[in-house]
């Protein structure tokens, strides 16, 4: 079963909301290359695993880690459209012709539907679709897909990485990319156990990506979602806690989920929006 | 952001493993009534909330519940399919006419795509889609839209009951039952909070099911997931965590989420679900 | 079975083409929010009920009704269009900076599939999916489901009403937006028979449109499209057809479904479109 | 817009329930080759028509025709599905070794999602998708994909037909299978007019189906669903409403739409399916 | 079985890329209209063919060359999308309205998912759907929706040709929009061999583009992709290779498949798309 | 450009039909792990591949190989389906229960829609959906997606294999699984290329399955599709055509592609599927 801390994993800051950016975002929410997809993708093998404990430990740990990315993605697509409504958008409009190009307007669902939130799709407003979830019983198929999932998922968020220059931005990609980075060897690590020969040199992927620009306190730790009492994992020998990472760029390690992030504050509803009366009158009453 | 406990929120239990009442359980999961459905509603809605906060309270808690639910379920599914290799299936081969009718075999991909486990589908195999879930930015339509996804959740648990006489499976869906129960409430409490006249009378949905084959210590408990430390909430008058409930038949009370069940222990791979030998070898291996 | 009049159940006029507008107004036809979800469930609970008779024949009405919407709508989308020739369009490209922002350009498909005519889709182009569609069999969780779809049917229609300064388009919204507030307390009137206790307060969905800009010559009036000879409704004792309406703003009303508007012209197709020659020839011929 | 006749097109009559048949028939009602498809198909094309208006009125009186035809074969559904609970069953349990090797068991979503009601979804429970209604705005490209779906249509029915041995719903299918004999010439009939030669000898598709076996009574009369005042059409010289028919059988002739059928009755709601207790008690009530 | 030549069966050729165009062509690849659908039906429909046999050596012939098609439309994609990097973006942003009216800005997937390349969805980022492929067992239901196919996607092609002033897509497109006129009258050639009159007249569809902007060269020869020894076609008497075309303005005739364009030669990666080092490295490397 | 020839790859013989395997084998044409998906996602990446050239190469040719896949298991099930119709129902009726539990009925649409012909869908019907193609513009991300493709695809091939005790099919997939053997060897080999570390070990996922029962004479050699005149790459050194393979079983070699199996033979139409008569009368005309 599962818990909840209102606060983020990680900091999550828009200084120069873009609805354009929201709709990119959404690649990373509910893409084929996105947060939900990895989460069910590894909750489900976790739960449809037949062994060994050790590695359904992990998928569960980091199936757990991924709801929270969802969250921070959800956060940032609902930061940047507080920028869409008609009173502040003559700040944003730019010249920025990638964007413009590129991404074009922003999602009209994001209006029309959510009121200015983030919804289950991808960047097209394709909704979210659950023949991505691979858990296929083979521990070593399921190891590659998830190697896929975090290898399309990096590319996908250095790509975001480059689409915008709001340093809020880049900050929390900066950690989600780190994390793909180690997630990437998570897997792989289950295959070197499993008999599979060493895998540097290749990684992280994209390798063409500066590492400097991801934020590695965050590139070779093991994120224990875990709160069970009197764990079994601990001590034990696993190949992705710690000795050198996959990569030989770092030195895994094993910690605790911990918030980084505070818990988020957006603005009040929108008038244009049409929420309830109550809602606009009431919005940040902590009562 | 989230974290795991190994243990289950209440047992899963299955007496008589039976494929084909695991595809029927595939619609409490991937389905448009189901579980992956109401979690993602709930986490959306509280993640894209712009207020008052109580409600992104509320939202978040019990989205975070629901992740449970779809865990229990993915159990229950891969224990069901126990039954369906081919040592043990001579045992099962029965005279349920009506599960032959209506359900008649199994799901194939249980088999050919998932080795025995869960799928993010429904119950004829249809992928779960992101479109189902609601997140409208205005707080009323969002709560009917948790009361049609608990109403619709209730009918079809209550009909999953009616298909079964396994009693483990019938304990289970006691209890998610019960959840549903508080559920509908919980969402029509924030509407009279809101303004909303009493809702009496017509609940729980639907009314013809016996309340006392649902798990009555669990109808009119809102489950508190939140673990943040120095929860505002603490303390607070809110409709749905205390007085009667809206059905007249209960008091609501508040609680901490807890496991009232065990770490689920699936049976080792079949051979001829062909996973790793590693894996078959090691299968329960605690290391 | 069913009878088709030629003219339109209220008026629909363009000023000024969009087709910008036009992409938006594709939600309210095919998206999950929009015509033919609500036409499409209330037909199918009419033809799977089993009783009462009362709400059959409510159900049937009303789905009908509805697929008159969607006539409307997508008879707004094709006069929208008509702005997105070349030799119009100089004219509509403005600095509406809300629109460019949130819908940017229109949907490719309305020229390249469609030749400038509305599609079975949603405002990202997503086709309408059949699963929106629920008849649960169970009618107090049918009348939630259809509570939510007029909810968020409603604030979807406020916030294209929002979108637009046209005013034929401001014009036909305050008519939908109107029918919108009286289906939802056609509903909830079914909750009320059956049990449910008063709900008034919160309504209509959104209660922060300021109903002046609706049009309330049809906010309390249930649309009676049925004409089987000898109706057994008549004179019945129906809470949605007289006494006060729910949010205890006006009176129930019933009236014979009749056309308020006229039979739509649409401009001859435009040669960029490739009609057939035969087509552009005739076009608006009468014989 | 539209009205409503409570009784049906045509009779639907059902001597053996059958849950199996209902499974297959719900591919005529959501099927690429299905009736939601013609249905919005014909009714998209006549709201987008840029002319002639005689194509656009033909048009909307066939779309309005197959909303009947969904009624049908929806009720159709229903009316076998009440076979399939407990109490009934045992009679129904044969030795159809066709339906069993080709349809399995029923769809586990008619009694879990529907409450033994029909779905807006195909054959194998896939939902109805909105991306198989063609409305290309060229006249002939619309006319080819109308023929094809008649034709992939009455191909479906004709298996059906051969699927069942219940005198009721052969009847039906009779009535069906001829409306699609005409709705094929139909559409070819105005490509004749646009100048395609003549398309005798191959029709109707497919022409193995002996046509005895349809109802000949429907095969080639014109149902005009209009009933706007002063109809322009009448008297009007149109290849569809008389002389011989295209495939050299038949003479056309034209007709008012009229109900054939009765209203049709569902028996009350079975007690395994959790309707509410009201719609129980007064399940045919007529008030 | 298969083989591949590496030149394209025509050239493709982007004399100014283009994102926005490079979105409204998806439309041709993976649209309801486009070349992976008819690819897979024609196929399909061979695979599947029961007779007689020279409708299944055409249908495969056919199939295969839509193979090609599909390659150079991806082709035109990915040199479109050479515009699309920051650098030279500055080049492109012109003020063409009608591209910014219908089209908005290009699809954020072909970056974010794609690093510059075609992708198997619409213009909308609607993902193929199998459903569309049509093979229903009788070859007259088939040969219709492969008219209307083929009559959908030749006006598609013209709006398309419509849509770009570059002159190496609209050469491109000349060809395609030619094949499109051949295949239309391909397969009602063989519904005139089993009885179907003649279809002189309106073809091609739609037969308002100027045929004069086709390449006639290809308007009217049958390509066949056979490449079996001693075909058993060879002499054979069949309506699609020699003899008048079905509109009347030509000769049909046969030619062995053969490729008109060279080898396709993308640009290197950009590096703000983060392909790996060892591709920028050594990309248009031969060894 | 492509070409094709009548005979298969390999041979595909049906010795005792069975439409419950024609279901299961859908998963393998038209399924996530399926042939239609890993054809489309070679042919994508070699469309878009921007180098090097000899990986262009690869793609290509591999891609190509795979339609002669889709073809083999589309015959397949067409043969399978051979013992559908009342006539042969008799023979094929018997006692195997895991097929029955786990796969229970065939899929309706294969009659229904297809008229005893293959589908572009799943195992439960679910059309082949184009999200699965990935194409990243990441030579790594891409060839990490590949290996999962062609893990999950192995395995489903041995459950498959495990399903039927048909000879001929557990040729046929012998030869298939053999082929999967490579390929995941030959995308890994690209990924030694660019500096990952060697990966024997683990390999050919699943590794629990007898290779003995693989057709090892095709377990480890490159097929060559290209036809192009002058290959740049042939004696060109690459690591998947020669020297030991990856798992250190067997020693990689390559190939001219070329047909191992004859053109297949389908049985012409049965009655009861209404195809036209002229398919009927002349099924295996030659001519």
């Amino acid at each position: 079963m599962f818990f909840h801390d209102n606060r983020l994993q990680y900091k999550v800051r828009v200084d120069k909301p873009n609805p354009q950016f929201a709709k990119a975002l959404q690649q990373a929410i509910g893409g084929v290359e996105g947060e939900i997809r990895v989460c069910l993708q590894y909750l489900f093998q976790g739960w449809n695993s037949r062994g060994p404990v050790r590695y359904r430990d992990m998928l569960l740990s980091t199936g757990t880690e991924e709801i929270g990315h969802i969250e921070m993605l959800a956060t940032a697509v609902a930061l940047n459209l507080e920028g869409s409504s008609s009173s502040v958008i003559e700040d944003i409009v730019g010249g920025d012709s990638l964007m413009e190009k590129i991404v074009g307007g922003g999602d009209p669902r994001h209006f029309l539907s959510g009121g200015l939130g983030a919804l289950a799709a991808d960047a097209n407003g394709v909704p979210f679709n659950g023949s991505w979830v691979v858990s296929s019983g083979n521990i070593a198929a399921d190891m590659y897909a998830n190697v896929m999932a975090e290898s399309t998922g990096r590319v996908l968020a250095t790509r975001l990485y480059e689409l915008t220059d709001d340093a809020g931005m880049k900050d929390m990609l900066s950690f989600l990319i780190a994390r793909d980075t180690m997630h990437q060897q998570q897997w792989l690590a289950v295959l070197e156990e499993l008999g599979h020969g060493s895998t540097n040199g290749v990684l992280p992927i994209p390798n063409s990506f500066p590492q400097s620009n991801e934020n590695q306190d965050f590139s070779y730790v093991f994120v224990n979602s875990d709160v069970t009492p009197d764990q079994r994992s601990e001590g034990q020998d696993r190949r992705w806690t710690h000795g050198p990472s996959l990569d030989g760029k770092g030195q895994f390690r094993e910690e605790k989920a911990q918030p980084y992030g505070d818990e988020p504050m957006l603005a009040p509803p929108k008038p244009e929006g049409y929420a309830q009366v109550e809602q606009m009158q009431k919005a940040n009453d902590p009562s």
